[in-house]
């Protein structure tokens, strides 16, 4: 359905990956394409001009609306393009939605209006009730325009293989311009819907050019899903925490100190002097255990200041944190914690079944596989698998990105399961307010959890009794002074506790199998990118 | 229940309101409950050493667990105190929670220990089974501790009206201390839980002592209360939107130009070059509208640089916000959020009874009164009742802070509701992006809702088409490049969209009258305050 024009790229960001004399060859197809639509745009006002001049038989039943300025209650019930079923035939209905495409063919229009990811064939054909001038209005109104349409619902008896709605038509008796785009689109939302992996000449579209104009991005089914799927997680757990007697609590983004250690932390003016903004909620989410609240939760933004231009970092992310006091030792919380995460594959799999299966149209991927009961490795274990393989991996040393990478593959040849938890973390690559293992010096009560061989959070029980806590933190470095009300938290009695922050974006992406975090980030910040 | 030292002042916070001649009183009073208690340790210390010479029939029944490190787990199934019921008379049970107050004299010894908001008295009587040294060894544990009881529920004759259990008690067998409190408390938490208009001699906490011991702080009652009401809200919030096709989304906290203005807006270093923390998620939100989600919410922090010292501002706030496509007038998103709110106090009033009154035993307030349906007014209806009462309002001018409480109280008095909608604020008195009105170029299509006089919310229709956007940028002397994105958002179509924010604190204070906002914040942050 895609017109002449539509096959030839845009100047914005495509241009990056092509050689001199590609650019050259775009460049005169440009040239060629801007006169003829010159010569079209002319000889479309002639034939305007003398359209005008018969009698408009559709006069009053297209048109521009003008501004929608809240003038008046019009009595008119929208159908959505999502509801209209066959049982609809010979119905009239109003749709308002975008104008996906359009082609005109001397007396015949078609034209597909697209609302979020559910598209409708709509017809205008010039005849009694349809003038020829009304058929010329619909040829000129933009792509990506809101458009009003009443007409017909009809059964057709060819499927229309390029609409969701593929069983029915609408026979279109008027149209009216609701907010008209610019003729000329940064990116064709076709282009930005397409596989990277497609192996047709057909242009996709970069990242960058994506992000730059991301609310044009924004409109393709993909991102349509990714951000369905991404409240799901967040309702899942939500729903999940809740009903186990968590309590959402909200933690300050903005503190006095830089309270986990110093470096990757963004520097904030306020008033006279400095602030900085939170790297976690932990340090809150404690005090709050401390402060008799028992089982919390919370969703919010963290800011990490690292210089990582990589797929999976980002300066500012959605923390999905909790954090619960336990009776005598931390796999309580362990097993709510990854009781929790089984539970949100289940319910994505379960209600968002189209919407992964959109995404992966565009981002080919795996199933997700999972367990019925979260797998939890020790550390040791880890280090053995990766040994049997070949690799490298000290039994006190962190897991390098390229081994978590592998053990996630060889866990889930051996285990069958994307989602597994690493349990007993070396203490020296911890922060100072792990917990350290009662029984063998070189571990801690701390753990990560990974989807397909990428961490997605990072946990332990901590420490809460403050004499140890000021050991330790000396034992790292860390300046007292500047962790005062933190370790005072702590000296009037606090339950034994243990919890964990989520990345969100990182589970969306790793759920999907999309292979970047920006695409899981309605506007994602990087060390690069702070706009849109 | 009290005993003699309690009755004490803390040094920390309430110094400030007193006379020097009180100050040197209590100073006495201090050295003399100073030299006491030293005097009561030597002579326990003495006893311990006799009892220590005695046969101890309570041994293993008694003692610390030491620092829980997560090396067992126990197989302890505790009750919580909340659930303890006459039916479990004459059974045994394990309760952790914290030693409130205990009060020993003799051979008898009387504790409440308490979870949360619920209390219950425990008994121990030196006898066949509980030793003396039992007795000392309880005496001992500093109130706040977190403690293990063993123990027979016993119904009582008499109602023990110092608990939240007043029918049963529990006769203690062991005790175990989980996590001990310091033996000097910078505050009570029966201080803290007083209301300030108590007309007995006893002490309240100023509010600065309060957060500045927080976690003690939020032990009592009411914190615990407001913290329940507070995600409740939340919860409200989502459930009713969630169910009308709002779907969530995260917008950034860091933004690359002040865009609404540039006053009262934090600065971050970004790297190598500066950023600002953003004021509201606004322009985001219209962005996803242009970006087809049609209706959205988020619940997230908003940072205001305002050197405001008020009861109702913070730096640091939650917003919940949300944004609405609609099809030809504003009033159809007027209508979802004043429903929305409307639902939310039914939510409250419904479900969070027992935490209301909570909060209303220490801050009293009038039950908070609102409509079957919003009241909406005009501004100029609003006017016209400040005019009636004798008061100077301008048509085009902004409420002040006092015509507003005033125009509150008015509104209260004639329409019977605590909860109202204003519409149509000066178009001079908004911000660039407000629609104005079509039919009166001194309004615009703009709302403030407001709760016992107090504006808890600030919406609008926002313009929609990009050249009107620009002309009202450039009449309010925005600079365009900062906006270009922003403005680029509804280059391609952007159906007509109204909003607003609420301020989630805020809304917490004013429903439940507490007159504080940072009472109504876990750790409120203000112009003076970024500890804990």
């Amino acid at each position: 359905m895609a017109t002449e024009a539509e096959s030839i790229p845009e100047a914005s960001g495509e241009e990056k990956k092509l050689s001199k004399k590609e650019l050259n060859k775009l460049e005169k197809a440009r040239k060629k394409a801007e006169l003829k639509a010159q010569a079209d745009a002319n000889k479309a006002q002639e034939e305007a001009a003398a359209a005008a001049a018969e009698v408009d038989v559709s006069e009053g039943h297209y048109g521009t609306y003008g501004l929608i300025q809240s003038t008046e209650r019009k009595d008119i019930t929208f159908t959505n393009v999502a509801d209209l079923t066959e049982a609809l035939d010979g119905k009239e209905v109003w749709l308002r939605g975008r104008l996906h495409t359009s082609r005109v063919k001397g007396k015949t229009g078609f034209i597909v209006l697209r609302q979020q990811i559910s598209t409708v064939q709509g017809t205008v054909f010039v005849g009694e009730a349809i003038s020829k001038q009304f058929l010329k209005f619909v040829e000129k109104i933009s792509k990506e325009s809101i458009i009003d349409v009443y007409g017909l619902v009809k059964k057709v008896d060819q499927k229309i293989a390029s609409c969701s709605q593929q069983d029915i038509e609408v026979a279109v008796q008027q149209v009216f311009v609701v907010s008209a785009a610019a003729q000329r689109l940064p990116l064709q939302i076709e282009d930005a819907s397409r596989s990277a992996d497609d192996s047709s000449d057909l242009v996709s579209v970069n990242l960058d050019t994506r992000l730059d104009n991301r609310v044009l991005d924004l409109r393709t089914p993909t991102s349509q899903a990714i951000f369905k799927i991404q409240a799901g997680i967040c309702e899942s757990f939500r729903n999940h925490l809740a009903s186990r007697g968590f309590v959402e609590i909200h933690t300050p983004k903005i503190i006095s100190a830089a309270s986990e250690g110093g470096a990757n932390v963004f520097e904030v003016s306020y008033f006279k002097r400095s602030a900085y903004l939170a790297q976690s909620p932990q340090l809150y989410k404690q005090m709050a255990i401390a402060g008799d609240f028992n089982k919390v939760y919370t969703i919010g933004s963290v800011f990490r200041a690292e210089d990582s231009n990589t797929h999976r970092h980002m300066t500012e992310f959605i923390g999905l944190d909790l954090e619960m006091a336990f009776s005598f030792h931390y796999h309580e919380v362990v097993e709510v914690i990854g009781g929790l995460l089984i539970d949100i594959f289940r319910h994505l799999q379960t209600n968002y079944g189209s919407e992964i299966e959109a995404v992966r149209k565009q981002y080919p991927s795996e199933p997700f596989l999972f367990t019925e009961k979260p797998l939890i490795l020790h550390f040791t274990e880890g280090v053995k698998l990766l040994k049997e393989a070949g690799v490298e991996q000290g039994v006190e040393e962190d897991l390098s990105t390229a081994n978590e990478r592998l053990l996630g593959k060889l866990v889930r040849e051996k285990y069958k399961t994307d989602y597994y938890i690493l349990d007993k973390f070396p203490l020296a690559v911890r922060p100072f307010y792990t917990m350290p293992d009662p029984t063998d010096k070189r571990f801690s009560n701390s753990y990560d959890m990974f989807m397909r061989g990428e961490e997605i959070l990072s946990g332990a029980q901590r420490i809460h009794d403050p004499d140890l806590l000021i050991e330790r933190a000396k034992l790292h470095e860390v300046e007292l002074p500047k962790i005062q009300a933190y370790i005072d938290a702590f000296k009037y009695g606090c339950p034994p506790h243990a919890g964990g922050g989520i990345g969100l974006e990182r589970v969306t992406m790793l759920f999907l199998g999309t292979g970047n975090i920006r695409l899981s980030s309605l506007f994602p910040r990087d060390p690069k990118r702070l706009t849109p």
